[in-house]
């Protein structure tokens, strides 16, 4: 068994750093608290002897040695990034426990066969540097290593600069070598758990994600003199599609998703009608027909926009992962700890996505939900139990010995 | 007569301040580029021997003196701020067709009995600081000077500090003198006159304005795996409002008015619902009661937001500036300039706020519209005929003779 104390007290030091003053975190993507975040676990991994590798999109590997040197590692692993209003557990609960597996088998003085390594992925939560889960996505081949050193944020710092500057630019290439087996504990920011009164989700697969960059473009004009007949709102343009692609989404199923999380209208005068608006658009449903259907009812509507209001659309998709279904035996690995350790548990898709999407690419991988209050996620208020958080672990711990073998 | 190539050229002078590659002006309130546009104008005062102060406001008055020490000044003039993606003429026309009259009458010899007195009023625009004609507002006494050095921009740099910065906080208190009568010339900012073939417009008053800032508040969660029905959607509750509030002013009547200028989310990514959405409204109507009306739908539907959507809202009025009727004189001193001119001519209200509209609270006045290209303002694109320029020119010369006196 893991030690939760231990676990919660570095988990509390870890949120210490980008604290916002609502309880939350802000430690984004590649920020300075990002980079302090990483040196802090640096830290906590060099103390129980690990080996450190760092690669090319700052992904970072800390190892513990196995006895069978040929035997390839089982893994584990989330990220320490957060939203810019983000909470305290989301990803680096998945780090951190990890970490305990390591330091608790290091405690009990217990030699895994295969080399156990826990694993910081970059720029997970796409909140700082669109699309989400690039580190892991780069490293399993998903994206180029220039796609993922060339995307910006809203100043126009560039992951590679960012990389370099901070200095986790590392030297190993951003590649898989082979892996035995791959889990990631998480909280399942979502309130099924919760509201099933269950402690462990036991994860199947992620459900399907599209993120689209939606331009209405106009004519800027006068807000007075300019007849309303006249103009070519983009705001307008906004409005109509948004407001029958909400009621169109919600009306196809209970499992599809519409979120509209940033809006930018440029140039941005009170008394000027908008040249564009940009709307940052996410689609998900954990069935690939249900997101092709979302997918096209958008498309559906966009070709509308123009003769309905005046204003032009121009709809251009930046990111597509598609739904994953996990591997049969990490599932079945994850399942038995957890009956061992006799926690109520339920199978269960992942809303979110996570590194373990492009993980399963080229390894067999499964993940560990916990609850979270009220399935708060991406909020400052996101809180979870300790002895949920435990718990968790436990099974994470159970997982990997299974895999790794001692 | 005045000199249209003169008064062309000085235009273009000025427009070479802050011009933008589409071939338009950035020359916001209180910028370096303001500064260089104010300077530019001081010179050419001063080069007519022309007497300038400068008030606590920023406002510049520059002074052709007359034969009568004792009566007051027959002023004119407008703003040397744009907006972001500005014209060349809005505003700036109405400062230099009234330098073009004072250049004129000095190469003339002519001496008026009232001194003449050409104005330069900050932050007409209202773009970087709201509300719009806060320097005219202040001076006139429909804001406090406190209220007016406290405004600030989206960045926190308020009035107070930019008009130090950039060295254009005079001594003169912001405050009324006596004035015998003020006339202001302007592009119309619509497509009235153009439509009509008519030269100009003489102006009768000004249209209603409010605005708004209106905050849609949420509960930030996660885009994928929180319900749709448990959400509490900003951007849902801003598409359900906006669609609904274009659709009411529309169907009220071909006066009324409705912009969208601004939009912001809060914090402002992807996955995650916004914890808020401010938006900024601009709501407009020539009729005291026809602008009460839009104003009372607003906070109709304001009220059926939180049931509708699950999201709150908070509308704050930010800016109140009623129907303006003109002083009758006035209006008539222009309408037997151009009928003295023989140029086509009609009445119009103006659709556009102008400083008019608080000099008007202190003084006899009226304004002086010509055409402008396809009605278009506020937009890089904004083009007048150098003819329709010199035409309203000489209109201001001849109106403001007829209440100086030679
Ligand atoms: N786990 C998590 O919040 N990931 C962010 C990627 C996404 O699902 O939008
Ligand atoms: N003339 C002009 O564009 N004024 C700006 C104030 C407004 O009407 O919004």
């Amino acid at each position: 068994r893991v030690d939760g104390t231990r676990l919660w007290d570095s988990l509390m030091e870890m949120a210490a750093i980008g604290a916002t003053p609502a309880g939350g975190c802000n430690r984004q993507a590649l920020t300075d608290e990002d980079k302090q975040g990483r040196d802090l676990f640096l830290r906590w991994c060099r103390d129980i002897g690990c080996e450190v590798r760092i690669d090319r999109m700052g992904n970072i590997f800390a190892r513990r040695a196995g006895t069978d040197g040929a035997m390839p590692p089982v893994i584990t692993g989330s990220h320490l990034d957060t939203q810019p209003t983000g909470g305290k557990f989301d990803g680096v609960y998945g780090v951190l426990a990890g970490l305990e597996v390591l330091r608790t088998l290091e405690d009990k003085g217990i030699k895994t066969t295969a080399p156990l390594e826990v694993v910081v992925w970059t720029n997970e939560e796409g909140a700082r540097f669109s699309p989400a889960m690039i580190g892991s996505g780069v490293w399993a081949g998903e994206f180029s290593l220039e796609y993922g050193h060339s995307r910006a944020d809203k100043g126009g710092a560039t992951i590679g600069g960012e990389l370099e500057r901070i200095g986790y630019l590392g030297d190993e290439p951003a590649e898989p070598k082979p892996i035995t087996a791959a889990f990631e504990a998480h909280i399942e920011q979502g309130p099924i758990l919760e509201k099933q009164d269950q402690l462990i989700g036991v994860v199947t697969g992620v459900q399907g994600i599209r993120w689209y960059d939606v331009t209405f473009r106009g004519t800027p004009c006068h807000a007075g003199p300019t007849p309303m007949a006249d103009r070519r709102d983009p705001v307008q343009a906004l409005a109509w599609l948004c407001e029958r692609l909400y009621s169109e989404v919600k009306a196809y199923s209970d499992d599809a998703r519409m979120t509209c999380g940033d809006l930018r209208a440029e140039p941005g005068s009170r008394n000027t009608v908008p040249e564009k608006v940009v709307l940052a658009l996410d689609l998900r449903h954990p069935q690939p027909e249900g997101l092709e259907h979302l997918h096209r009812t958008l498309y559906r509507l966009a070709e509308q926009v123009e003769e309905a209001t005046g204003a032009s659309i121009d709809v251009r998709e930046e990111w597509h992962s598609p739904p994953v279904v996990f591997d049969e035996s990490c599932i079945e690995a994850v399942n038995s700890a957890v009956e061992r350790l006799g926690y109520s548990h339920r199978k269960m898709v992942s809303g979110a996505g996570h590194d373990s999407v492009y993980v399963s690419r080229v390894a067999p991988v499964s993940m560990i939900f916990v609850p979270c209050a009220g399935g708060l996620s991406h909020n400052e208020a996101e809180s979870a139990e300790p002895d949920h958080l435990e718990a968790g672990c436990n099974v994470l711990l159970h997982a990997m010995l299974s895999r790794a073998g001692v």
